[in-house]
C-alpha cells in the first residue's frame, strides 16, 4: 500500500504527516525537533493513537529523515521504502515563477533557494528540507507547494502597490499573499459541501489562525488576498500588525530613538498584533478570558480583529460585485464561536441570518439559516492533505479517492 | 459691512479668500508667494474677474499681509483695517488636542508648533503664518481650523493601529485623517441638498483631488477615514501611494540600496500614486488623454485608483452596516464623469442606479435615478468657506446666511 508524505520544514525542525493514497488518512505524524541542537527530540503519532518520542542528538535534516524512515519501519507502518511513493513539500515563497506546485529538479531547487529574499526565513530552510529527503530517497519525487502560487490568478489592478513601476519591474515588489494552500483546499472542499462548482460562488475566506488572512475567491480563483507581499500585512493577527501607515512607522522610529527600519519590521511581526494591542496574549483564548474578567483593553483587541476581518469582507465583496459564502477556517475560525458571530454581525444589513445553534457547534458545514441571502460556513483547513493530494497529481501516483 | 479671511500658509507663501459676512460671497482671493525668497509674486482676483498681480521682493510673512490690507483698501475692497472681522487659518494637525477649530491664544499657538511631529513640513509654516498675521492685525481674532478635528469623533478601534499600544499611549501614534474640514462641509452640504438631517446619512466621501481620501459618516460625525497617521495612506494619489505593506519598503530598501527610510518616505510622497504607477504623469487628465491614445499602463493606473476607492466603499458601508449616499468631491470628484462612473460601476450589484446624463453633467446634485437604492452625488468641496464660518462661530461675529 503506497503512502505519501507532507512535510514542512524549519530551520531546525521538520513536521510530516504521512497519508494512505487509498483513503487519505493519516497513518502516521510528528516531528524533528532541535535538529542539529543539542537535546534533538524526535516524535510520531500513529493512527491508533499512540504517541512515542525519543530525546537524543541528531546532527542534521538527513540524519532526521534517516530517523524517520527507520521509525516508520520499526512501528510496522510501512514494509520498505518502497512504500513511500512520493514527498510534498510546504514553500512559503513561489514568487512570480512558480504559479502551480511543481516537481523538484535541481533547477527549481536553487529557484527555492534563490527567493529567499521574499522569505528570509523560511525559504532556505525549506529547500534545505528538500535537499535532505532528497539525498535520503533519491528515487522518490518530491513536489514543491507553494503558499503563494494559488494567489498568482490575481490581476496587476489587485496584486501591484501604488509605488513607482520601477519596483515591480526591476525587482517583482508586489502582493503575492500566502494561506494559498489552505485557501485551495477549503475553496474546493466548501464547494463540494454545497454540490456547487467552485466556479460558480463568490466566497470569502477567513483564515483565523496565529496568521490570518481574508480572501476573496471568484471563477474559483484567487481574485485578492489580505496578506501583501509578506504575511504582515493585512487583518490584525497574534503578533503581526497588519496594515500600518508607513508615515506612522518613521514618527515611531523617531519618538522611539530607533535606527533600523529592520528592528521596525521585527516589531511588527512578533511583538504587534493581539499581543502587542492587549498586552496579554497572542492568544485570543486568553483575550477572551480577560475579557469575561473585565478587561477593558481585551475587549478593544478583540473588537479591532473583528473589524479589521469585517472591513476586508467588504472590500473583497465589493470588489467581487457580491457575495455568495463566507468561510471561516484555522484555530480561531474553525474553534471561535464568538469571533464568528461578531463578524457575522457585520453583514446582517445584507440579509446574512446565522443560526446560532449551529454556529454553536462548531462543525463543519453552514452555519446560517435556509433564509440567509449569504451563506456561513465551518469548513477546516487541511494543508497537508492539500500538499499530498499535489503529489499524487504531479507525480502521476495512483489517484486518490477524490 | 464686515468680512472674514480664510488663510492657508506655506513655508513660503500664503493663500487667501475674503468672504463678505452678509452672503459668503468671495469678494477677493489671491496668494502671496516666493515670501522671503528673490522675485516674490503677489496676486489678488476681485468679485468682478479682474485680476491683479505684482513682482517686488516681500521679506517675510508680516510683509506680505502689510501687502495685502493695503492692497485691500487701494481696490477699495475694505474701507479700513476694521472692516476684517475676523481671520481663519488652515492647520494641518491637530493632534489629539483639538477636537474643534478654536480661537488662537499664546498657548494655543505653542500647541501648533509643538504639534510639528505630527506634519513636519506643515504645522511650523502654519503656526508661522498666523503669528504674521497677529502681529499685523492684533485686535482681530485669528481661528485655526484643523484638518484632522472632524475625525476625532472615530472610535479606538477605528483608529488605533495592531502595534505595540505603549507607542500610543508615550507617542499618540494613530490615525488622524485629514481633509477633515472639506469632509465637515460637504457632509452638511450634502444632508442640506437632500432635505434631511445629517444625523439620519450613511454616507461614503470620495475627496479626489491630488491629494484624495474616502471617509465615512455615521450620526454625522466621521466614523472612519483612509488616511491615516499621515495622509500618505489610503487609495491612491496624485504622487502619494496610499496604503503599502511595510515589509515592501524593505525589500526595496534592501534590493535598491537605499539606506535611509526618510528617503523611502519620501518617495512614497512623492514619486508614487498616479505618477509612479504610470510614468507619465500625476494628474488624471493626462492619464486619461494616454488610455485614449491606446496607453495600457494608463489604462492600468486608472483602474488601479479606481479599485482602491471602490475597496473602501465596500470596508466603510460594510463597518456602518449600510450606505445611504455616495458623495463626490475635489478635483476628479468634481469634474471627471468617467472616474466617477467606473466607481459606481462597483456599486450596481447593491441596487445603485446611476443617471448617465446628470452624471456627465458636473452639476451638483445627486446622479442617480429615483430607483436607486444608493443616492450618488456631487457635491464641490468649500474648505474656505467652512474655515470662515468656524470664525463667525468661535469668534462670535454676527451670523451668516447659514
Amino acid at each position: 500500500m503506497k503512502k505519501v508524505l507532507a512535510v514542512n520544514s524549519g530551520s531546525s525542525s521538520f513536521k510530516y504527516k504521512l497519508f494512505s493514497l487509498d483513503n487519505e488518512e493519516v497513518i502516521a505524524s510528528g516531528m524533528a525537533d532541535r535538529v542539529g541542537l543539542p537535546g534533538s527530540v524526535f516524535t510520531m503519532t500513529l493512527a491508533d493513537g499512540s504517541q512515542h518520542d525519543e530525546q537524543s542528538d541528531i546532527a542534521n535534516q538527513e540524519e532526521a529523515v534517516q530517523k524517520l524512515l527507520s521509525w516508520l519501519k520499526e512501528y510496522n507502518v510501512i514494509d520498505s521504502l518502497e512504500d513511500i511513493a512520493g514527498v510534498g513539500h510546504r514553500v512559503v515563497a513561489g514568487g512570480e515563477e512558480f504559479t502551480d506546485s511543481t516537481v523538484i529538479t535541481e533547477d527549481n531547487l536553487w529557484k527555492i533557494y534563490n527567493m529567499s529574499d521574499y522569505a528570509p526565513l523560511h525559504n532556505p530552510a525549506e529547500a534545505d528540507g528538500i535537499y535532505a529527503f532528497m539525498k535520503v530517497l533519491p528515487n522518490v519525487p518530491e513536489v514543491a507547494v507553494f503558499d503563494t502560487s494559488f494567489h498568482q490568478s490575481l490581476d496587476p489592478v489587485q496584486y501591484l502597490y501604488s509605488v513607482p513601476y520601477k519596483y515591480y519591474e526591476k525587482f517583482r515588489a508586489r502582493k503575492y499573499g500566502a494561506h494559498g494552500t489552505s485557501a485551495r483546499y477549503v475553496s474546493r472542499r466548501t464547494a463540494d459541501l454545497l454540490n456547487k462548482p467552485v466556479e460558480d460562488l463568490k466566497m470569502v475566506l477567513c483564515h483565523l489562525g496565529s496568521g490570518a488572512s481574508v480572501t476573496a475567491i471568484k471563477d474559483g480563483k484567487s481574485f485578492d488576498t489580505s496578506m501583501g507581499f509578506s504575511p504582515v500585512a493585512g487583518i490584525t493577527m497574534s503578533t503581526r500588525s497588519g496594515d500600518v501607515d508607513p508615515s506612522l512607522l518613521q514618527f515611531i522610529m523617531k519618538k522611539g530613538n530607533i535606527t533600523s527600519f529592520n528592528e521596525v519590521i521585527k516589531m511588527l511581526n512578533t511583538e504587534s498584533g493581539l499581543l502587542g494591542l492587549s498586552g496579554i496574549s497572542p492568544d485570543m483564548r486568553d483575550i477572551e478570558k480577560a475579557i469575561k474578567n473585565g478587561d477593558k483593553q481585551a475587549q478593544l483587541t478583540k473588537d479591532i480583529f473583528i473589524n479589521r476581518i469585517v472591513r476586508y469582507i467588504g472590500a473583497y465583496m465589493t470588489e467581487m460585485g457580491g457575495l455568495d459564502v463566507l468561510v471561516f477556517t484555522a484555530g480561531i475560525g474553525e474553534h471561535d464561536a464568538s469571533v464568528r458571530k461578531q463578524i457575522m454581525d457585520g453583514l446582517t444589513w445584507l440579509g446574512l441570518e446565522y443560526d446560532e445553534e449551529a454556529n454553536k457547534a462548531n462543525h463543519e458545514g453552514v452555519i446560517t439559516t435556509p433564509n440567509s441571502k449569504i451563506t456561513a460556513m465551518i469548513v477546516p483547513t487541511n494543508e497537508e492533505l492539500m500538499i499530498a493530494r499535489d503529489v499524487v497529481r504531479l507525480a502521476k501516483l495512483d489517484k486518490l479517492n477524490k
